[in-house]
């Protein structure tokens, strides 16, 4: 699963991240943050075991075994607001953006007559 | 999409297809037999729409687009039971398999004494 394909959008409130997961449910990803500006996934797609000894296999392209991504995260990602979501094997991370600096209010400066 | 992978398993009753199809629903695929002996998979995975103007592409690895797949059935597959079901972004399609020809009693010929 090493190559798990994932497009990653900004929106002009949070950056959101689609991963291809199929045959992963919520309870087989886990979504973590690392040194508070890395995102990083990671997960396990098991082969599903053969009671029947007689199975013959034919064709085996889907990759298994464990995934593990990360993704540096911008300066203003908020790592505190970040939620995952599961679904038709689609993981979507969701990171909000901080927001940006409160603009300082110019300051006057008095002109003094001379 | 159009590396989807998949893996083909043979059971001693029925043929197993399992084809990765992430942010694809039941209703996105078309499952079809060509010929009485091709199995045909179909669907396509759409971009979705941004309403939003502001949206900044950052990574696009996903596929997306048409579909199509074709798998040779093998002569003993009975293409009047086939079932699919898609969870989890992958699609199983199971081909049943035809009994076996029934083998016919050896016929006994009865020596007369000459």
């Amino acid at each position: 699963m090493a190559a798990t394909p994932t497009d990653v959008k900004e929106y002009p409130n949070a950056f959101v991240f689609k991963i291809d997961v199929p045959g992963l449910k919520s309870d087989q990803l886990k979504v973590q943050v690392e040194d508070d500006n890395t995102l990083v996934v990671s997960g396990e797609r098991k082969r599903e075991k053969e009671k029947d000894a007689g199975v013959n296999y034919i064709r085996m392209e889907r990759r298994l075994g464990k995934y593990l991504k990360k993704f540096a995260l911008p300066e203003n990602a908020n790592t505190e607001k970040i939620s995952a979501v599961c679904q038709d094997g689609v993981l979507t991370v969701t990171v909000e953006k901080k927001p940006p600096p409160e603009h300082k209010k110019p300051k006057t400066i008095e002109v003094n007559v001379a």
